[in-house]
């Protein structure tokens, strides 16, 4: 069940007015964290029905001189469930970081694949009528600005662009792409806690070199599996595992849930009693926006940069930390993340010790990351 | 000694290598905040020294397509003592904001005259080799951004910038200037609680609705008033009140100081026991940057929008908040605000309610501000 699916994937043509798969894959590989994707998903489709079906284009037939921009909503999740971006925010952000940079954009990109961040770029893309990348920046979902694979490969996420729902917008030009996390951050808390943002402006070629190719694709296909696995009366869990390359690590039911919104991030923990094969043992998740590790009686068993995943133990529907409640029946699936997120300097990056653990990285199967220094 | 002085004021036309005059004015100005002048001259001084002298243009003189730009630091005064800016941060802010509007500066100006906020522009006019305009936007200094008259008359803040001495720019767009001032504070704080802004971008013609005129011209007559009276053994704090048509309004001994750097302000409190004719009697001095308001006995003597100034009791020097020290001698010195600070909008704006004191403006003479709604 974890060998990697080596079907061939149909690469993705269009976003039509049906975004599900596409929204329910991407809430997948938010690893619990990007925000709602029903929300995503119903201002996608409201922008496709008003403007039209989005083109996609893949990585490889961008031309080298593309002008892309991505786009992305920042903020905390458990506060964008509660206060709806604006229709023309997405393409205020775009046009504001154009202007700023004097470039005109051919194609848009989404930064980070998961949760709400696969669908937001949909809406900016069919409003200013300009095809979408398929691709990604992490492959995943991240929480903080600065990680991403382009600054790997030493790209700039500044002049980076917010806009807010009132109308404000701002523009950061920094030193380094941390301080383009810290000024965003600060001033998406300004605005409410959740803002519009238009950054990580590349060439194709920059982008052949830094972006996760076919991200969009892997959520239609992620999406698909799971509906199809449920109609055909098989395991969603384990379609959902089998797509990622993954492995169902542990099932319970959720015990007790600790979320806290600090510094415009979802923080907290959840511990999860084991059932069925995992009964007397516990799991517990701990996140910023994202599931950054889960701990199996006290134990890493998988971290960030891997894929931390929380499904509905029976309906294999994603649950986001917004939505763990008390009671809930889970499985939680681990999954390999993007080769380069285990080298030495992505690690320093996006690994545990960045989020203030004294822990190794741990990968998905239980093994030490490649990354980790002896 | 209350009566305003008619004297003809020679305009400034060029600013040279001695700004202690002008640094010492503009220290009076200040009421308190606005930073150290000290600093403020220093980095003035150096500027003209290496770029040579900048000539000083009355608003009266002003094409009315003219392009200028108000050039000010930004921030804690107490943190300003000890972060120095980098020589280049000036005209960073200044071409970043340029950049951003598509315009080319034809001058300068200063958007409040009191503290380091009169020096700095000078730094940012002598690197570019433009023009100063001989005026400001308050005819004092007030801790937040909105708190001009330029707003009374319609006029945005934004586009604004930012620029830190790490070599960090931001811009802001907003949709008033009250969120102008609450982007721009966060990004402030974030930045280190100081910075520098180039901000309300105005014609010649606004200039002339909106602007106080001869603001540089006035900081070095009350510097020469205060050092002329010393040299001729007068009183130099009766010559500080007889310049701005104030009043001496108390003499003491400062027996307490209270004082935080809050989201991004000095905000405190001084007590001060009465000394000579004002024996057994206590004043209590309520600043946020800038002094807001003197009681007498518990009752206020005078509020912002006018000025309340501290001196030193023998050499007349003015005292800014972060220098108040426990057994200083001071004199409390009151001084009309332009009169345009005291319509109804513009006590709303920057009268002792917008604060937070349960408090009508009280002028310089004790009488009620005309603003005050009845």
């Amino acid at each position: 069940m974890s060998a990697i699916d080596t079907t061939p994937v149909a690469p993705l043509t269009v976003i039509g007015e049906d975004c599900s798969a596409l929204a329910r894959g991407a809430a997948i590989l938010g690893t619990g964290g990007g925000g709602d994707p029903y929300i995503g998903r119903l201002l996608a489709e409201a922008a496709v029905r008003q403007h039209g079906p989005v083109p996609v284009v893949q990585i490889e037939d961008l031309p080298d001189d593309a002008v892309v921009l991505a786009v992305a909503m920042i903020g905390a999740p458990t506060v964008m469930v509660e206060k709806l971006p604006s229709a023309t925010q997405f393409a205020e952000a775009v046009r504001s970081l154009a202007a700023y940079r004097g470039v005109t954009p051919t194609h848009l990109a989404c930064i980070e694949v998961g949760g709400v961040n696969s669908t937001t770029p949909i809406v900016a893309a069919a409003e200013l009528g300009l095809p979408l990348v398929d691709g990604d920046g992490m492959g995943r979902a991240f929480p903080e600005v600065q990680m991403v694979l382009p600054t790997l490969s030493g790209i700039s996420a500044t002049p980076m662009s917010l806009s807010d729902e009132k109308g404000n917008t701002a523009v950061f030009d920094t030193i380094d792409n941390r301080w383009a996390e810290r000024l965003a951050r600060t001033a998406t808390v300004e605005m409410g806690c959740s803002a519009i943002t238009s950054q990580y402006a590349m060439s194709g070629a920059e982008m052949k070199e830094s972006y996760v190719r076919g991200s969009l694709s892997l959520c239609v296909r992620l999406g698909e599996a799971l509906v199809d696995a449920r109609a055909a009366n098989e395991d969603p869990v384990a379609a959902v595992a089998d797509v990622l390359g993954g492995q169902v690590v542990f099932a319970g039911k959720v015990t007790d849930v600790e979320r806290k919104t600090v510094t415009g991030f979802a923080r907290g923990t959840a511990h999860i009693a084991g059932m069925a094969d995992d009964t007397g043992r516990e799991a517990v998740l701990r996140f910023q926006n994202e599931h950054l590790f889960v701990e199996v009686d006290g134990r890493a068993r998988a971290t960030t940069p891997d894929l931390v995943i929380t499904l509905d133990a029976e309906t294999g529907e994603p649950i986001t930390t917004e939505g763990l409640r008390f009671g809930a029946r889970v499985r939680i699936v681990t999954a390999p993340a993007d080769a380069r997120w285990h080298s030495p300097a992505a690690l320093e990056l996006a690994g545990p010790r960045y989020f203030g653990y004294d822990l190794d990285a741990v990968r998905f199967d239980g093994t030490t990351s490649p990354g980790v220094r002896a």
